[in-house]
């Protein structure tokens, strides 16, 4: 590699590390803080983005960009991602992001308070700054990589994918639901009423059960923990990851389920290529990606009949009790109920997609302009009966639910369905490559999936954009018949 | 203020910021980080250490420091403050820091080893090594403050305090020593055998008195975590303390009275004045001063006849049996018990101060360069046994048993036993100046104790040097006859 290329990885290695040092103390601020603390969390976050953003955009280095040559694959797409990264970062004025960022945090704090009181009007203003801003944001972006406003957005979250390949996917999902969702809610109408499960769950063996079943799919504690937060993540670094859940005493299947999904996500970060640490190449491909990998553990292999048979055993022999609420048919009445619902993060994996086919269309429109905030709540409550046939009885259960918009995050949605298409897609290609990956899955081995999907996703890093990750491992790109069938399979038949 | 003040002034609360981050990156290395993030975590408070310390270099500070201006008391002694950092941290050569740097964590590395086997020998050339980077780095720093090359190393620890005030007040407390050792045995001999604590003591009850005690002297959890680690200590940063602990079944004292000691730290930290936040005026005043805030709460208040007895209700009421072992006369027994000893950690208050007094005298000679490291271990024994009559049985309870000078540490060891006169003195102050100390302490009451501490020292910052601060509070500088006067009602009488 030539100099400019060594002088660029030593700085690019720098800054990642700075954003480790920032990952360790969001995961702090989450699991560990006490409240008083967070002011000075607030300036310590403050001043290592600072000192990222300006090690980033430094004069020195697009000159050593313009100059930087690399060998190889991974050099050359490691190349490529440092120019993307520096292209981001040096298109946006430093008063739009200031400004930017002081309104999403005015934002942010007034939609706690409107979210609360089912009062949009409350939000209104600030939220309309939001979208002025991201509407700026966008068209910089735009200009300086060549891709449509919203799509320069979405390009942030999951590189290489734009609204032209969501749309015919989601248009496509939209009309497979509008017929399968009656079925399976027939289909569960006419299935006996679950047994209760009956509780109560003690937390410290919640939290032992938790911690096996993290292990049982593959995460090693040498190089991980586990711990509690109000709201669920996967944090930390790849050597040290540190996921979260929130357990209650009456309910056994939300944290267990959730610690299975970031376990997922933890896999990932794991999994990375240790020879590009600290590189951009050597990082995950994007959140679509990530949670395809959540996705993948949860709701593919932890939700299949194989697991729950397990899973009920496991769960029996902690909690004692009687058996038939444990049953795998049983469980799966619980944990694979299809219901319509308002709430995208209650949602089942059905009716999950509507949520975010939605979100997609609305916040597409406010970046190119097609929606103005002062509409919005009433596309989305005739958007949500055009998709699920119902609509929020007030704002709370409607446009006010999700924090993303009103913290600035916009062309972040899509990946939730988009990792769960992808999701199905490499179980199949899992399925197809690996002998007897179901039957050790009903034993709670997952080491054979997990192994297959560290080689082909994991260890490949950022080399592969997100289509071209999708035909290494499963032979083509991105394609929702998977997930389709997979659906049937589980709630139609 | 003129702008170059202003200026340093955002520069150094940068350099705070950073040095919270790190702060909490170590608190989270010792009390919660799995053993595989152990590498990663390196480099992270490495890249930090590196931005801080470019930072203060950086060519511009030099120029703002020449045409810096400060109005006031408090920005005066800012100012001052950060002419001694940038005159610290410019005058070593990076070459030297990185050999340093090196050295220290070699020689730490086989320091465990040599330890763990007794053989000083082993850990010779890389402790030679140490000593002679010691030796060119105390050259510089002299030559850059005008003070003597041990002095130098001193004032990094503890600014304004040099061997020449120190020497005097260690030769007299040698000779109190050799007249109040013999007689404390004496009189522990003749009092009875104490009781044992009963024990177990479940770490869970352990861990909530020690929180409780921790909140009757002051901690509030608003602002701070009581966690466990192997090497109690108190870390994080103002408004966020985190302080640990060591729990064992067997044994309350040590947990309990650790606590209390970590406790004065973190309130120390608590009450620094938060109008100087992030600015060298705004940090304590130094090790020694650090040390008189942990043992005037461990050791002069908690460890009195008065707070014993209300603890030894409290132990009793948690942990039930009999109430006689917990009587206020047989914990003192337990908890103020004389005897001479080979390890420092362990030692009590009485005899601590030999185990520094021999270390003062040790690392001075190394560092003056009148003592080689090959002739360590037979100095040590000979200042030992002139010290306390005995003579450690190998060098592992010798001249291997701190980490401090294998990891580069010189100029540190005489804080300890300041802090411990500090405290002495402070008392005295506290009890003449506030009426019903010892009554409210008898109740489990440190408030009366702890609000006085807050405005004569934590509220002051760095703005007085050791010894000021010391004529503030009590007005007169440092004096050991308070200490010894201490010792003599506790052990003596």
């Amino acid at each position: 590699m030539n100099p400019a290329y060594q002088r660029l990885a030593t700085r690019f290695a720098r800054i990642a590390t700075l954003g480790e040092a920032s990952a360790m103390l969001h995961w702090d601020a989450s699991a560990m803080m006490p409240p008083g603390g967070a002011a000075a969390r607030g300036e310590q976050l403050a001043t290592l983005a600072g000192l990222q953003h300006e090690l980033l955009t430094a004069p020195e280095v697009a000159e050593d960009l313009a100059a930087a040559a690399a060998e190889g694959e991974w050099a050359s797409a490691n190349l490529a991602l440092m120019r993307r990264e520096h292209r981001r970062a040096t298109c946006l004025p430093t008063s739009l992001v200031e400004a930017t960022t002081r309104a999403n945090a005015a934002c942010e704090k007034i939609w706690r308070e409107a979210k609360a009181k089912a009062d949009f009007a409350l939000v209104r203003p600030a939220l309309a700054e939001v979208v002025r801003l991201q509407r700026e944001s966008a068209a910089a972006l735009a200009a300086a990589t060549g891709l449509a406003p919203y799509d320069a957005l979405m390009d942030g979250y999951q590189p290489g994918i734009a609204a032209a390949d969501v749309e015919p996917i989601f248009t496509a999902y939209e009309t497979f639901l509008a017929e399968a969702l009656p079925r399976a809610e027939a289909r569960a109408a006419a299935a006996p009423a679950p047994l209760p499960l009956p509780g109560p769950f003690p937390v410290a063996q919640q939290r032992a059960l938790c911690r096996e079943m993290s292990e049982r799919v593959g995460l090693d504690y040498d190089h991980a923990r586990l711990d509690e937060s109000l709201h669920p993540f996967c944090g930390g670094t790849p050597t040290d990851v540190r996921i979260t859940t929130f357990y209650a005493e009456q309910e056994v299947g939300k944290a267990l389920l959730g610690v299975l999904h970031e376990t997922g996500h933890a896999l990932y970060e794991r999994g990375l290529p240790e020879a590009w640490a600290r590189q951009p190449v050597g990082q995950a491909a994007g959140m679509a990606a990530h949670e395809s990998q959540s996705l993948i553990i949860e709701m593919q292999a932890c939700r299949s009949d194989a697991f729950l048979g397990f899973l009920g055993r496991r769960l029996h022999a902690t909690f004692g009790g009687e058996a038939a609420p444990y049953a795998r048919e049983n469980l799966a009445r619980h944990w694979r109920r299809v219901a319509r619902s308002f709430i995208r993060v209650d949602a089942d994996e059905l009716t999950y997609p509507a949520h975010v086919i939605l979100r997609f269309r609305l916040e597409r429109a406010m970046i190119e302009g097609r929606l103005e905030v002062a509409d919005l709540p009433a596309a989305w409550n005739e958007g949500f009966r055009a998709l699920l046939g119902i609509a929020p009885p007030d704002d709370a259960q409607g446009c006010l639910q999700d924090i993303h918009w009103h913290d600035g995050a916009f062309g972040y949605f899509p990946s939730y369905t988009l990792g769960a298409m992808a999701a199905a897609q490499l179980m199949q290609a899992a399925r197809a490559a690996v002998p007897g990956l179901d039957a050790a899955i009903a034993e709670g081995d997952l080491r054979p999936l997990t192994a297959w999907l560290r080689e082909k996703v994991h260890s490949q890093g950022s080399r592969l954009g997100f289509q071209d990750l999708l035909r290494h491992a499963t032979g083509k790109p991105l394609d929702p018949a998977d997930f389709m069938a997979h659906l049937s399979a589980r709630y139609l038949q």
